[in-house]
């Protein structure tokens, strides 16, 4: 079973690495060389696909300054029809619906092959934001344009903590044609267990099947890294704050953090018996926060069912 | 080394585990059999201490509805004296000062053995609270009566979560003399973390050694229990409650949680080298969690270096 087999049957246990793709002033060449060495260092991990992510430019989120400037990215994707040819697993591209007109969304969805993609729609980072389509069309256009184009959301545990019913947005996702959930860096424990624990005895309560879930984690190795996750509204505990400022390896500090997290996420859900993904998250360009994301990765994979 | 040694030297890796002395209107015999039970289900378990706690009526701390009427239990002090003279490892009894007179507090402070015994002084829950002796003043009259008997203070991750300022609270509780410290029971491992974090670059800063930490775990395993944690003001996560509410075991669900956030928090305080304890509380009278508390310090005993 591959991963677009496992989420229609809503079987869990599987394994995805997220990737930004380069800037959009990248040469051709330069992609593929980036490409290459990408996809030469997650091959040996055995993973059950990729996650591309669509960035935005999202300064109307946040009125503080972004940390890093706002580069725009190759659209992903062209940076998996151009340069990923050569990947064996599926694949699943991320679409800032609000960033296309409908007709040029609409277009993509057609062409996608549903054995071979699954997309995730995400809307406007804040309601201010001036969006050319919303979440809503962008979810009938998917079931319009390639109603088998397998589709996830967007799970946010700590708008679970502050509004506790980000289990029934994703009901209503679930809804609206949803097959798949995957949420923002984890940091905070019970933020997650809470969310996955209100929307199993929800889902039971109305006799639905479970989505699954998929868990996000990182590494966080360096202050810039952190303002940028703090920046995209990720709660970062005040210790990793401290050990960056202060300890002799903090990477090594939030690699074991979030070697913990996944691993007691992992058992609590199936005890409930929820299904759910890892996805692991290179959110820095520094080499060293890339090989402790994968070697994340890699010691992840082996906690995993198959 | 035995326990008083340890904390003396400022080492940590011991294991205590609480209880709460029987109610007060229990006769002579019935407490001795009390005492005789909680003996033979703890000795094997290979603690380096108990803890005695000393139960005041704190229905000043919270407005709500206490959950359980408040009994009176037995003495601490005079339950061990009477009643656990054949235990052999030191025992720290808590005083809740704001319920004795400075006379009464002197006394038995300068009747205890410091090669035997430590205390833990807690002020009133509420300062609304009328004290018959202050937390300063408790501090005071130890230093006086007894100056070589060891004492301990409390410390609340969730206070730090919302004031920022219990490391320096803890920074001046040692300043006053505290060699130890002792936590209420522990759910929110970043909250916990956060803590050790600020207090250990604070002595960093201040060049003064630490004084160990005590993390309490327990299991919650009933409504009842639940909610008379979440009275004391402990943050029990909603995912617990829906478990109690929902699942087969609830109580080896709990048993899970706690065992990993101490096993991650012991991580984490070995790789900073914060001085730790562990302690064990059973707060339920239910023989069935009672002896999955008894469960937990001997799974932990395991995790602990020597």
């Amino acid at each position: 079973m591959d991963l677009i087999q496992r989420v229609e049957a809503g079987r869990g246990e599987f394994l995805l690495f997220a990737l930004t793709p380069p800037r959009h002033d990248t040469d051709r060449e330069r992609a593929q060389e980036i490409a290459d060495t990408t996809l030469a260092r997650l091959r040996p991990v055995g993973l059950d696909g990729l996650i591309l992510y669509d960035i935005d430019d999202e300064t109307q989120r946040n009125p503080a300054e972004r940390p890093f400037p706002f580069m725009p990215t190759l659209d992903p994707a062209d940076f998996l029809s151009d340069n990923l040819g050569t990947w064996e697993t599926p694949v699943i591209v991320y679409r800032a619906v609000a960033k296309y007109d409908a007709e040029n969304l609409r277009a993509w969805l057609a062409a996608q092959d549903p054995a071979r993609l699954m997309t995730v729609l995400v809307g406007a980072a804040s309601s201010g934001t001036q969006a050319r389509t919303s979440l809503n069309d962008a979810q009938t256009l998917r079931r319009e344009a390639n109603p088998n184009l397998a589709t996830g959301g967007v799970a946010i545990p700590e708008r679970h903590s502050r509004r506790e019913d980000e289990h029934l947005r994703l009901l209503a996702k679930q809804d609206a044609g949803c097959r798949f959930f995957v949420t923002q860096v984890v940091y905070d424990i019970n933020a997650a267990k809470n969310l996955v624990s209100d929307y199993h005895y929800e889902c039971q309560r109305r006799g639905i099947p479970h989505a699954p879930i998929v868990f996000t984690f990182s590494v966080c190795g360096s202050m810039k890294t952190l303002d940028f996750l703090r920046w995209l509204g990720i709660d970062v505990p005040r210790w990793i704050e401290n050990d960056l400022e202060h300890a002799a390896d903090p990477l090594a500090a939030s690699y074991q953090q979030a070697l913990t997290t996944a691993t007691e996420l992992m058992a609590y859900c199936r005890t409930l018996g929820v299904p759910f993904g890892i996805n692991v998250e290179s959110v820095s360009i520094r080499r060293v926060e890339i090989e402790a994301a994968v070697q994340l990765a890699r010691e992840l994979r082996a906690e995993l069912g198959r």
